[in-house]
């Protein structure tokens, strides 16, 4: 006879039938009821012995932590909150845990923090916060896949070591086969990549981006989902050395198109979790209930976990150039009394003050803002009619920040060689880029999604090395 | 108006609609056809246009890998193959191409090597069997996340950049922040990690498995699907720097089911890619045709592509023991005529030699090798209880060899650190993989296909650069 994983047991099994069940013990209490866990969903079965029928020698070894295999039968459950437990006829113990170390980890029931589970990185999975939290994550990795595939999409792996550092996202860490305590050198004392694995400098990519154009421009709709890394000093609850990042890259699409597909696809991904994910996002939406009361008053976020999705999947984004953003900025409050760290002035980057304004308290809605100065903007990124801004836009939500980057590409081989002039682009360097505009250039945009960033929005956890099963940040690579 | 991709219009589109076409012309003939490709479908649509009803500067730009949109009505075709064409009543060019460079490149009708095409990595999308690979290539990876979805697997993102390197797999590349013209050292002149990014040597994955393992631990059934790296100095046809792995791990499973579990997965996805790319795998099918033509009699395939892929789908898997392999071996026609280039006897490695004729002459079939000699195979496979043998199991296929490599997992923590002191490994490195044996542990099972070489098996490739989209091996990092 199979085992029933948990969820399909509570989901469909009926009272009388014969069940084996195999899991970890989340509590025993009273000698007589077992709780039960499996992965396979956040809710336990009961499992009720009869002490006096058991070895006690087997009973001993039921304590949290301790890996069990129960055989009974279903019956109706008589405690409130779930509908059947078992009434166990054979328990075998399959692997033990002794109560003296679980206390000292992740495993016993008493809630540690956070920051202490990080370093139980291994072990964290087993709590409830973190069991939701990677079930919701596989839900929106497999939404994200689905969304693109019913819509005729091809995934694309594009290259995670790469000699092209065009891109111009960020500081990129160096690949190499070198031994470090003694790297070849030329006669003049300079780095002998001649000898290194790909006979030149190589770094961990930063975008699939530009190689994602290639194929959308011979496939029509691509989109990647993998790691890009960044190598920057940055400690805080939004940055990651290591993440994952989903871009779409579609031929003919001009920046409303653009516009219009993000929406889209956000609203899909929140829908999705809201339809699929139920019972792991209520227990977060608990959870998050519980910190927001924690909060001063002024800080709180009036709507729930659930009800910020919801928000999501029902209403439209606000739409805003750039130009009015700095307008609404500079009749602000904020701004007139001086609050703002940074100055608002046409020309100048956006800050995290500014956004945070806008989407919390001028619209309390996510908002699309589009049409950059091109000199804060990529090289990349489609020139306008007016010769100041380009085609690009952000998406912001609420409590997140930007979540989405994205912008229409430049077609126009004249318009982008001299964009690659402007940026101190060699041409040699993104010859392969230029050819794509040689050989029918045709329009096309696309955008980049911060996976962990969406993972947030829809576990409500509010720093992102607890949503990304072993954060990489500087000085942890553990594990 | 929006435009309809091509495959859509092939397939429910009806004589008399109005539609829009937007693609890259893939020929040009009589003055009169135009064959339209968006990417969406290996099929080109046919556009007529009377010649004289249209502006000749324009008709004059509309050659081979130039991008247009032609709008017009659909009638039924003339010719044969196709069903449907379009009656032209504008055509605009999105985006010219010069014939002359055309000529030099991958877009011009034609056929190139595919060594040639290789160094166009950026362009041989447009062709049409790099557009049927991709596709594959995507459909294989949509319905690997489907299978296990259906199931109820969790995808887990385990680390690519790790301090771990007991996994032992193979060389792996060193990743680094430090400029390597002035690698920071100690006063005892090593290199100074203290200073680097992470504040220790870290190197790319070689596989996510020890960190899948602490997920199955938890979350019962879990997998991965991401980027793995060797820095091997391989330049086969069957090895790339860096490449695409997915790596189930399943609680409570033993060798048995693992190799039920490979057998059911590899079935449906010959199924899937049978049943949703049959004008891809049907244009792939005459491709491999033609190559198999050109081979001496003796190496041809007798079995076409799809014979092979349905071969897979409907027949059983072959399952043997190591031991019965070496038994049969020594008793097979090559090793009493001396024709193995390497010896065969109980404890050494089967080479690809040995592996062929297994599946290629003994069984034409594919075949599971289980339960290898304990010290051929890796620290942590479940040791049987003869004392000499690992509860290991090779999946090989014909013409591709090695496709899957699993193991059931040693769960037992006393054998675990005996046999982390047989293979020189320090239990320190690997206190978090013990710690799993510490709390609850369980037998468990997983396995590792390597995606690229099931991307071949689809599609007939045979170099396994042409089924990456941009191969790295050695010298090799470019775009």
């Amino acid at each position: 006879m199979k085992h029933t994983k948990i969820k399909a047991l509570l989901e469909t099994s009926e009272v009388g039938e014969k069940v084996i069940v195999k899991g970890w013990v989340r509590a025993f209490r009273s000698n007589r009821f077992i709780q039960i866990n499996d992965g396979s969903t956040i809710n336990n079965i009961q499992a009720v012995i009869e002490y006096e029928n058991f070895d006690e020698a087997i009973l001993k070894k039921i304590s949290t932590a301790a890996a069990v295999e129960v055989q009974g039968t279903l019956i109706e459950s008589q405690g409130k909150g779930q509908s059947v437990e078992i009434a166990v006829e054979n328990v075998q113990i399959l692997g033990e845990a002794n109560p003296d170390e679980v206390q000292k980890t992740v495993m016993q029931p008493k809630k540690h923090s956070l920051e202490f589970l990080r370093e139980q990185a291994h072990l964290r999975f087993r709590t409830n916060t973190f069991g939701a939290v990677f079930r919701i994550r596989h839900g929106l990795t497999f939404a994200i896949h689905k969304f693109f595939n019913d819509k005729g999409y091809y995934n694309l792996h594009t290259p995670i070591l790469t000699s092209s550092d065009a891109e111009g996202a960020g500081e990129m860490f160096h690949v190499t086969n070198f031994d470090l305590n003694n790297v070849p050198k030329t006669e003049d004392g300079k780095v002998d990549y001649s000898k290194d694995f790909f006979d030149k400098p190589v770094n961990l990519t930063v975008s699939g981006q530009l190689e994602a154009e290639l194929g959308a421009l011979a496939l029509g709709q691509v989109y990647t989902f993998g790691p890009t890394f960044r190598a920057e000093n940055s400690n805080t609850s939004r940055h990651l050395a290591e993440f994952w990042m989903i871009e779409p890259e579609v031929a003919f699409n001009d920046l409303k198109d653009n516009m219009d597909l993000t929406e889209e696809f956000l609203k899909y991904l929140s829908n999705y979790i809201l339809d699929h994910y139920a019972d792991d996002l209520q227990f977060l939406n608990d959870r998050d209930a519980q910190e927001q009361k924690a909060k001063p008053e002024k800080d709180r976020n009036p709507l729930t976990l659930i009800e910020r999705l919801q928000f999501v999947a029902n209403n439209d984004f606000k739409r805003i150039t750039y130009t009015e953003a700095i307008e609404i900025l500079r009749n602000s409050k904020p701004f007139k009394k001086k609050k703002f760290k940074y100055d608002v002035d046409w020309g100048v980057d956006l800050h995290s003050e500014h956004e945070r304004y806008l989407v919390e308290k001028e619209f309390n809605c996510p908002v699309i803002i589009t049409d950059y100065p091109a000199e804060i903007k990529a090289f990349y990124m489609r020139q306008n009619d007016d010769g100041k801004t380009v085609a690009a836009m952000d998406v912001l939500f609420p409590g997140i920040g930007e979540i989405v980057g994205g912008s229409q590409r430049e077609e126009r081989m004249d318009v982008l060689k001299k964009k690659c002039a402007d940026f101190n682009i060699d041409e040699k360097e993104v010859w392969w880029y230029l050819d794509s505009r040689k050989f029918g250039t045709v329009p096309h945009a696309g955008f980049g999604l911060g996976f962990e960033r969406m993972v947030m929005f829809a576990t409500g956890m509010t720093n992102i090395r607890d949503v990304i099963p072993f954060p990489r940040t500087p000085g942890n690579a553990d594990f």
